[in-house]
């Protein structure tokens, strides 16, 4: 490769990334390589994809532009083992079947952004049920307890007398084998998995193999605008949102969230960017990057058509439905976590006259937020943002959570 | 049995052990069963039995004379990988053909003190080389890294930064697991096995076994009188010493380290004990006691006969050579260890001009200690104990170690 493309592509490569270990040894594996395998971790507990998940997808797009070939790695074997002490609720034990089914939810997801022909999905039973005892302990031999020890999770855990069992240690090692098995050149993951991708370079080097590149994209912040974007925390937006909804929520983001967005998640040029900054200082309105925002991501993961559709309902709900003139405005207090639950904040604002009715009225479908039918009575509101709630035809207030 | 019978053999088998945990299970075990099984692990790393190995050994016999029966744990599993990490330089790997051999070794040692067919030797490579993955995260689910921190070895070493390879962790719990291969009734093992033992009884609890009933046993201090005896402190009297010399080191025992032997090695009641103490009040000689200890042992692990071959000849030795009447006296101040080099003693000595010419004479089988040859250039001498020496016929001195 010319040395002007492989600069560019590592441009494109790296750009957006927070490390890259490092960008002379993938300079390296390019030279070396017309293909490289691209390994990411997926956890066939959590098959639903949201924008977090995009960052990454994004980032493995480039690749397969390039000509590079994403393998998406499924845990299926500590999976189906579940967590033997019984302690863990976050790790289910799963069926060999429930995994499969998974995977295929998953991948169908997935291919909503990546290119099918250039992915494979790939299980670590295949090679992890196989491994005899003494091949195990040579992987435990590759770290030491106190290395182990200084991942953040098991610090904290450690620290504050909270037990950690002894297989716990022995899974980032399997997944850092799991990049032996599949000779991966590159392994992606959020800043949280730094850990687990370092050890893989250190177990690839332990088993004769070179030391596959680490590059941690960072982490997506959820509707909230402070969390990380996660299924537990309620405050996602999912690949399988329905079009409108999707939208709905992309519109309900703090002008702050609207640019981490635009940045992360892959749809401008640094220069674009640049250039909407300058616009907004210029005078224009953030809600019409904010329209071009939802419009452009609800496209990606549906099509034109539909995201067309979603804006103009979106707009004809906004601007053509008649609101009374002096809305009440009601600031709720939000929890310590940064979050109202709905039915609190509707008797809050003297919406309704408990929380019981605010839930009945919700159940109903008599409740409206943002002009959108709400029927789940355990959504949170994010301290931060502001609302149009309306209870029936009659009730109706601005919320600003505090 | 009889209440009274059982008490009888609780009495006997509970005497002189550090802890039983404990004897009330001891108790309804041997009223459920007539014949137990009795766990003890053998390394076949160091097959070389010495007096410390006959406080277990006279326990176990023990154990056999009420019908119980015996099995030696052949560690070979972990024998064969020897340690991973490359770090470790007592724990060589051996090949399957060293592990039997050295288990043969063992066998014909132990086999001077048990009875052989109530004896079983077995290896754990029968089941633990067909641990599947699964099985092993099971097993180490059993345990939190708190908890295996608190053994003493590894919690010193974690102090002091020294790094504990993951698979470290693992053996305890391997050989734990041994013990439900095996549904050992009771576990018997050195009190530094303590740790040890105890997972043993936690992990046959989690496999739905009853926990195995544990008996450490106090370690025998070696002939420096303060530490545990072991072939790598060089402070041992070994299964394989000829008669002569066994007998010599026996009477080369301070009075205090004596009384420790006749204690823990089992050869007396603790009745007779204490009428022994009572003689030596009224004037009885300690040397006396000496002879009878070292006659004692040496037919335990020889014959009666060979025994009093070698108490002759030791008494010939001392009573009727003839020795010159003014023997200088030497004083020599040992290491911070206890210990002087044999031929550094002599320098100090002045019986050689250096430590070359001590070692050159040593090898050339010039040199006598307590009228035995020492052909041993590497032979520590003790902190508080006497010794005759000859270097040739002329050169004669007592050295007294400080």
């Amino acid at each position: 490769m010319p040395a002007k493309a492989l600069n560019q592509q590592l441009d494109v490569l790296c750009a957006g990334c927070e490390q890259v270990i490092d960008r002379a040894e993938l300079a390296a594996r390019l030279k070396q390589k017309s293909s490289l395998t691209i390994k990411i971790g997926f956890d066939p507990t959590a098959p639903d994809l949201h924008l977090g998940h995009l960052v990454q997808l994004n980032k493995l797009k480039q690749f397969q532009q390039f000509g590079h070939k994403v393998i998406f790695l499924v845990g299926d074997f500590t999976a189906r083992i579940g967590d033997p002490s019984g302690k863990s609720q976050t790790r289910p034990s799963l069926t060999h079947e429930q995994v499969v089914a998974n995977a295929r939810t998953y991948a169908a997801q997935v291919y909503r952004v990546l290119d099918k022909h250039n992915t494979a999905i790939r299980y670590n039973s295949e090679w992890s049920d196989h491994l005899k005892p003494q091949e195990l302990i040579k992987l435990m031999a590759s770290y030491s307890v106190a290395r182990l020890l200084e991942r953040d999770d098991f610090a904290t855990r450690y620290k504050q007398g909270d037990p950690i069992a002894l297989h716990e240690f022995l899974y980032p090692l399997m997944q850092a084998y799991d990049s032996v098995a599949l000779a991966a050149d590159v392994e992606l993951g959020g800043t949280d998995q730094t850990f687990n991708l370092l050890a893989g370079r250190k177990i690839q080097r332990d088993y004769g193999q070179p030391s596959q590149i680490v590059m941690t994209l960072p982490l997506l912040e959820g509707l909230d605008g402070t969390k990380k974007m996660s299924k537990s925390l309620n405050n996602y937006i999912a690949f399988c949102d329905p079009p409108d909804e999707m939208f709905g929520k992309l519109m309900s983001l703090s002008d702050t969230l609207m640019w981490r967005y635009w940045q992360l998640l892959g749809l401008g040029s640094a220069d674009q960017l640049a250039a909407m900054h300058r616009q907004v200082a210029q005078g224009l309105n953030p809600r019409d990057l904010k329209l071009r925002l939802a419009r452009q991501l609800t496209a990606l993961l549906y099509d034109d058509a539909q995201a067309e559709d979603a804006q103009q309902a979106f707009i004809d709900r906004f601007s053509h439905r008649q609101l009374p003139k002096d809305i009440p405005v009601r600031r709720i207090k939000t929890n310590e976590e940064g979050h109202a639950p709905l039915p609190n904040a509707l008797r809050a604002a003297g919406l309704t006259a408990g929380t019981s009715e605010a839930m009945r009225l919700i159940i109903a479908g008599a409740v409206r937020l943002d002009e959108q039918k709400i029927t789940d009575k355990t959504m949170m509101l994010q301290k931060g943002s502001e609302h149009l709630v309306r209870v029936g035809k009659r009730r109706i207030a601005r919320l600003i959570l505090t």
